[in-house]
């Protein structure tokens, strides 16, 4: 697949030792060598770990020049020392390409409550200082450098031609297989463009994107306190966007935010089904949006499909869950497919035929309908399996 | 252990069919031969079931004599056809006593969107009514009939002697095992006592007893659409408890319902751990509540206890997602008693000495301290296993 790679990026990844395994990157450093706008949405946890305070402090902002990302290590609940570590680790990066220290931004994920082994990252970073360079492959390594549990890298990319003839593009590297529950943000994604945006349009149009990519996806509906999700334009393809053209920015960073989200849920740990949720007849995008989110979250929904049990009700049930108020006598509801539920009365259906499209498929889709106005937003989340218990019944030890 | 049974009730189970299993019960008939108050807490979830909507529609108020439970069919989003097959349970059930139509109330839990199996409905109550009988024997047999996938009847009560003089008795029978996530409601509780209460009175009391007993437990977080709480009141000891005696009888029903309640994550799905989070230095107890359901709801914290890993961090980061402010610089924790961070700061502990304690023993306790003011809460909630992802993994089928 052909990777739209914007200009003036360079990447490096390694191993600086976080992760047991020597065969494993934990260290990405991706710099921009024109100097770029930076925005970002961030977790709404209120426990957000220290690279979150760093960088929500800092953008949305200009001049930035460096992104340095580690797995294995959260930095979140780790007091004083863990702001210190973060301020360090983004000094460190900006050194690299001599911008100034506070023009870098960093993003963690990992275990809580650890401190950072700044002695490997302080030899890490400098070291791929060293080892910077452009294109796929490079940009592919530091991908992998954001891997937790993930078991693929995820990567997403779009190219557009503006009105006055240049083609600018957008790639982005996202990150995260559990602890996926974002509410206003996300687990770590990192979008850069070589167009140019001031930073007020970068936000605006990042938060919108965010909405319904990032914003529609969970695993076990746990937010993380290290969400976020950076973009960086560096105008090394483009003068600012024109006005005439930010519909269609907008439009191709949504649906390049969109695909590196379903990412997610689809590499979501031990799952066996990606489902996607179809929600439409709400009042606004807001109650849609929760309605989604709490079927999407809900543990009997999730193991029912893991069993390829056609136990609806439970959907519905969850949907009655939500704090959203609507009238249960206009609910209908599909499963792959096939009416279940109309207008609050259960329909007659064949079992084992429901029970064996789950079965045979890793999608499965629900879509269900209200009657309280035009408003609809898709959500995708994974079942819940035993693999998934096991995986996460001994993470520290 | 002793019963302290209410007088004046009679009780009687069978099976009927409803459940495959002919040495399962799986209805229950309790009757008051006095006239009872009654009083109802019901579920939150906007879908809630054809029962739950006949007995909120009928309570508070006075005159009440019977009560039909039956277990495996919910009831729940079954149309037209389920408010008037629970119609006719409650007028089955108040004619074996020759009370008016509407003076009986009906509990169900079981399958969602399957309707009732009228027939053996139909057959059932005019028979258990030809078996009532009060005692010990009879009351226990009636928890039998609650009983779903619990694995143990549920039941507790207490005798309080009034200033008077007459010594009134309270008993209970709850059952729930899953999408337990009670929300001003609960799953299936009735209480009965023999003192007398004003219908006002009796909601007011069973409100606040419901409130710190069972809004304050979960299985899997998930608000059934058929929780019902309902008390009896049927005088047959007592007149009408004096003023000088509510707060006694207040205190000794809170108890009865924390007992209770208690016993249902204790029986929860396959789980291995009893968990109990004591949350101090809170604001309000609504907010002391929010935090302590979302830890107790969260699915990382919960297989962590699972796999005897004190991931601690994961605790703290679901407070922060409980959308209740609070200082994170001051909060601490505690887990078997053992303290792991203090005022925002990790401190160092011996892992392997923490992961012992929650595995030798099946309670695991948080303690969770905050700043903001002096409300507490207790909330018991369970851990989630393997074991629990199977059983609902493969439930209607």
């Amino acid at each position: 697949m052909t990777i739209f790679l914007p200009k003036g990026y360079r990447f490096a990844a390694m191993h600086c030792g976080l992760k047991a395994d020597p065969a494993k990157l934990d260290l990405s450093l991706i710099v921009s060598d024109h100097p770029a706008t930076a925005a970002g949405v961030y977790t709404q946890n209120i426990t957000c770990g220290a690279p979150v305070q760093v960088d929500r402090s800092r953008t949305p902002g200009e001049g930035f020049q460096a992104v340095v990302v580690n797995s294995r290590v959260a930095n979140d609940c780790t007091g004083k020392q863990g702001w210190a570590d973060a301020m360090e680790m983004t000094a460190l990066a900006a050194q690299t390409v001599g911008a100034a220290p506070d023009k870098a931004l960093v993003m963690s994920t990992g275990v809580i409550g650890a401190l950072m082994p700044m002695e490997k990252i302080r030899a890490g970073i400098p070291e791929l200082g060293k080892r910077l360079r452009p294109g796929e492959e490079a940009f592919l390594e530091a991908a992998h450098g954001f891997m937790t549990t993930d078991t693929v890298t995820k990567t997403a990319s779009k190219a557009l031609c503006l009105s006055d003839g240049t083609t600018i593009n957008i790639a982005g590297i996202c990150k995260g297989a559990a602890m996926i529950g974002p509410n206003m943000a996300t687990m770590l994604a990192l979008v850069m463009t070589d167009a140019a945006l001031s930073p007020a349009l970068a936000q605006k149009l990042l938060k919108e994107a965010v909405d319904v990519s990032f914003n529609c996806i969970s695993v076990e509906g746990h937010t993380s306190p290290s969400d976020t999700v950076l973009l960086l334009a560096n105008g090394a393809a483009s003068a600012l966007v024109a006005q005439s053209d930010i519909d269609a920015f907008a439009d191709a960073l949504r649906l390049m935010c969109m695909d590196l989200a379903k990412q997610i849920p689809a590499d979501g740990e031990g799952c066996s089904h990606l489902i996607t949720i179809d929600i439409t007849g709400c009042k606004d995008r807001d109650s849609a949006r929760a309605i989604a989110r709490t079927i999407a979250n809900d543990v009997l929904v999730k193991t029912s499909i893991y069993g390829a049990d056609p136990n609806w009700g439970r959907i519905i049930s969850a949907a009655g869950n939500a704090g959203v108020p609507f009238d249960p006598q206009k609910v209908s509801l599909k499963l792959n497919g096939t009416e279940l539920y109309r207008t609050g009365t259960p329909l007659p259906f064949d079992n084992k035929a429901v029970s064996d499209s789950i079965r045979v498929s890793r999608e499965t889709h629900f879509d269900i309908s209200f009657a309280e106005g035009n408003a609809a937003i898709t959500f995708w989340t994974t079942d819940l399996t035993t693999e998934y218990v096991r995986l996460n019944a001994d993470y520290t030890t």
